[in-house]
């Protein structure tokens, strides 16, 4: 029996366990940064289990271990992990606290790194361990990193400044609107642990991680209105500390505890965002803790004036990108080599062109017919799908861009050949429920719960859905995934002015198609008032690229639905037509035609 | 300056303070059974303050006493309370904790009557106040019932069973059934302190209180089948005991410790449902306390099918005697005598007519004009509108009806005479949203704030809405208000079929007019399942009455609206003209014409 490299990793592993007294040990997907896109140095999970999903878990125990994640990935777990070495488990069935609690023993200390898990998670999974007498110990050198042969190192990137005409509210009057929020409840400090509140309350940009241009920092604002940055000091330039100015200064990524030692009475953690690490450090230090969400997250997600107009901007350039890939796209429908990669390769040529681009700002989803069912799916070079010349079918293509002004996030549906009724009529269904949304008022108040359930009613009159939300925030220049109120059955959150969230009802038949239309949108204020004295609230669209016609039944749409269509197409004519060549228009017009 | 009886009585309570060495003593409006409408002897906030609103808390203290209610009150706070012995107060704007934090003294010691607020509300003031070193005490015996002289006696009603015609299971089978669901959860007996509750569980109707037929009693259901009904002994009869059987056994109120004493080491406590003094008693006998949902509310909610057709039966009767009272006030337009009071005793003149009417479900609400605009508007002897001949505007009518069989709560808006135009828009979108109510179709998992916005939408669209709930579930021959999901933006429970709720949008604008439709729907299984595999649910509109045409405007329609119009006023011509007269039915053909 020959050692694999996997199975050298779990014994070394072990091994660390041994030395450090533990029974066990937790490896999460997730990095300190809490990052949707986990840099190599930090992809733990992988290295130790295979594991390449966007969420998982492993628990390694001394006689047997476990790599789980959810439904999405119950296959590529079966492929990717020694089932020798792990059992693999679907945590939304089980959750890691019950796998456990059922496989550890009583008695047993189970070792977890403190920078990878929040507060919040660790108090839960401590509460459900607790009853069956099974502790958890903090590790501060993770286990895995010790046993690491060759670990890619972290390779940072530039940073840069995010420029005022497109942030609108200089670094300096973020820090000092947030210094007033916390001395409001009476703290001294408040961690901004996320890079992407730093990113946004600091004005700068890097690109550390793939598709996102966040930098990877910490920051700790003071009630008296200074504040410490926590960065790698390799990455502190001359620039960098004039940028800052007086009241900003810089420290090493783990001078937190010496920063508030001396000067901070109470502190301000956000437990669901922050790692347990730093709640630690403050009681050690006897600092109070006021627990509470992030208090950039709300002022982040309210877009001012400069950051809509930026993205505004931002989505005019992307419109004439799109609208030029799909006017290509139409050209050569009879190719043969056209595949979901290559597909995906040109319109991001397309975005190229333009000198502002930076990224995508996610891998882009490009499903043809049944792949376009797999909710979140990805072409690999390993495995992707052809689409045959003159093919008959559906193509659902998910992609957006990072412009040094804005961030977006796009999808349409496009029809190839003869198109099936009924998939017209779905289409039609989902294109209401886009409809729905982006005219929709409604008060001052209205949770995203609410806003969802308006995309849904025309697929649900059909006996249709979709196992998705409607919407998420989007970041300007930041995160495609930026938190703002949540458009799905759990936002729980008032919509405010300001916020920018996508629009994407769908509907998705396993093994046939999916169909999903996306937009991103505006929340803007009417400027109106109901009896309540609520002020009444709508949204604008972004977004500026033709909705397939060929896909549309216009006898399933009312009067105010086609109206809408008509006049979303007419914008987009005038907005997106003056940037195209001349066939290009004559393309666009077609696409454009009233209904 | 004389003594008035509320400062004699006040100042009665205060010795009683002095007596029980307590600085203060809290006075709720509810009373120990939660009753929506509180018996004469339960009234104690009324006998202290005057005050005869139906929510409302008064707090009395050594040299100040505040009562206290929420906006809808503060006008007859004032018209009621004494200012010179109370302050007033909208606890919506100053909780009661807030005010006694802010008004007793550190060290501070209030009393309160523990059968009088949930365990959960208890433990919600005790942490606030304990932050202003202020404490509370139980006091066994209501000092308000100390002081008051010639306190009305309980009249308790008639206990009549409710026929297994109509309630579909025995309660032998309901006590199994609840006694599996303690056994699951390793309780050994569960309180149903709600009469709520206890009536459903043993099929059992009383008219102990006005609208409403519950016993007043409770009930502890053992894991092992076996029950104890605790209601006081001169009400129990041969009869009764012969009803309940062997299994069942009686006995006093205050006997809740001595029959959990010697056999129960968990018991299952609804800690938002229960008064506290249950929690006291169990804790001082050692018993664990298993905090969660009385388990009988769920079952009650979701009607069976003799529950179903029991119910059709009261609406189709209730739709016959609602009809032939509209077709009765078309005739009476002219008359010089019509008011709002006449109206509503016109129309229990028709209820009566059948041998089956029990009582009304609760106060009627007929508003005219301006009055239908305030939500909770009752008329009085007192002060009411008469209503002129041949006037013109709108009439809200809001009632319902306890029929042997079941419960109905019905709202129709009435024209008389000429309508403005804007009136009529507004009563066509509050149609729109009631009828996307009932035509909805949506998958099994779907909260009542989801279905909610249905009903809003179109208002929404034109900047308009309403200050309530969409919809509230109802009972069989039990509550008009009954606990099921609900359908307003707080209803974060599933719908689930055999859930009976109303659907009541309206639109009020306050000195003008209020309109509101509402009928009650049964949530019912459609057999057909979406590609997730969820079954797809829907409603069944029980109440059976015209909507007034006049105050339709069919071009804001469109034809699936139309089409629900049409179809629900053939059913009625259907079901309730073969009851009525050549008359009435001449009428009744002209009021369901097709739109």
């Amino acid at each position: 029996m020959t050692h694999s490299p996997l199975k050298n990793r779990l014994e070394s592993l072990r091994a660390a366990m041994a030395t450090h007294k533990l029974d066990g040990f937790i490896i999460p997907h997730g990095d300190e940064f809490q990052n949707e896109f986990v840099p190599d140095k930090f992809q733990r999970l992988k290295y130790m289990t295979g594991f390449t999903g966007s969420a998982g878990f492993a628990v390694i125990l001394k006689d047997k271990a476990v790599a789980m994640s959810d439904g999405r990935y119950t296959i590529q777990l079966k492929q990717q992990v020694d089932q020798d070495l792990y059992q693999l488990n679907d945590n939304t069935k089980i959750t890691a606290a019950k796998w456990i609690g059922e496989n550890a023993k009583s008695g047993d200390v189970i070792g977890f790194d403190p920078m990878l898990h929040s507060k919040q998670y660790i108090d839960a999974l401590l509460s459900d361990l607790s009853k069956e007498n099974i502790s958890l110990q903090p590790v501060t050198s993770n286990l895995v990193d010790s046993v690491w042969q060759d670990r890619p190192t972290m390779k940072w990137g530039n940073i840069a400044q995010f420029p005022l005409q497109y942030a609108g509210v200089s670094h300096h009057d973020k820090i000092k609107t947030i210094a007033g929020i916390i001395s409001a409840q009476n703290c001294d400090a408040v961690l901004l642990s996320l890079p992407d509140s730093v990113s946004w309350a600091l004005n700068l940009r890097a690109d550390d991680v793939a598709h996102n241009p966040i930098l990877l920092a910490r920051l700790v604002i003071f009630a008296n209105g200074q504040a410490t940055l926590l960065i790698e000091p390799e990455r502190v330039t001359a620039d960098l500390i004039e940028y800052l100015g007086s009241n900003i200064i810089i420290r090493n990524p783990d001078d937190f505890g010496t920063i508030i030692q001396s000067n901070v009475k109470q502190i301000w953690l956000d437990p669901l965002r922050t790692p347990i690490h730093f709640f630690q450090t403050a009681y050690d230090l006897g600092i109070d803790i006021f627990e509470q969400k992030d208090p950039s997250i709300i002022l982040k997600a309210q877009k001012n004036s400069y950051e809509q107009n930026a993205m505004r901007s931002a989505h005019a350039r992307d419109g004439v990108a799109v609208t030029k890939f799909l006017y290509w796209l139409e050209q050569h429908k009879g190719d043969t080599d056209l595949s979901e990669l290559s597909l995906a390769a040109s319109l991001e040529s397309f975005r190229r062109q333009s000198s502002l681009y930076k990224d995508s700002s996610f891998d882009t989803i490009c499903g043809w017919n049944a792949n376009g069912a797999i909710i979140h799916y990805r072409a690999t070079e390993e495995s992707f799908s052809k689409i045959p010349a003159n093919a008959n079918g559906i193509l659902l293509l998910d992609s957006g861009a990072q412009y040094e002004d804005g961030t977006t996030d796009i999808t349409r549906t496009i029809s190839f050949g003869t198109i099936d009724p009924v998939i017209r009529t779905q289409n039609t269904l989902v294109l209401k429920g886009m409809i729905a949304i982006a005219k929709a008022k409604f008060p001052h108040g209205t949770t995203g719960a609410q806003i969802d359930v308006l995309a849904r009613k025309a697929l649900w009159d059909h006996g249709l859905d979709y196992a998705h939300g409607t919407g998420h925030g989007v970041g300007c220049f930041l995160s495609v995934h930026e938190e703002a109120t949540s458009l799905s059955p759990r936002g729980q959150d008032k919509m405010e002015s300001g916020m920018i969230v996508s629009n994407e009802p769908g509907y998705y038949k396993e093994g046939s198609h999916g169909i999903r239309i996306e937009n991103l949108i505006l929340c803007v204020d009417t400027n109106e008032h109901d009896e309540l004295g609520r002020r009444i609230l709508s949204f604008e669209t972004l977004t500026l690229v033709p909705i397939d016609q060929r896909l549309m039944d216009k006898e399933l749409m009312d009067n105010d639905e086609i109206e809408w269509i008509n006049h979303y197409h007419a914008r987009i004519l005038k907005e997106i037509g003056p940037h195209l060549n001349a066939d290009e228009l004559t393309w666009l017009q077609g696409a454009c035609k009233a209904l």
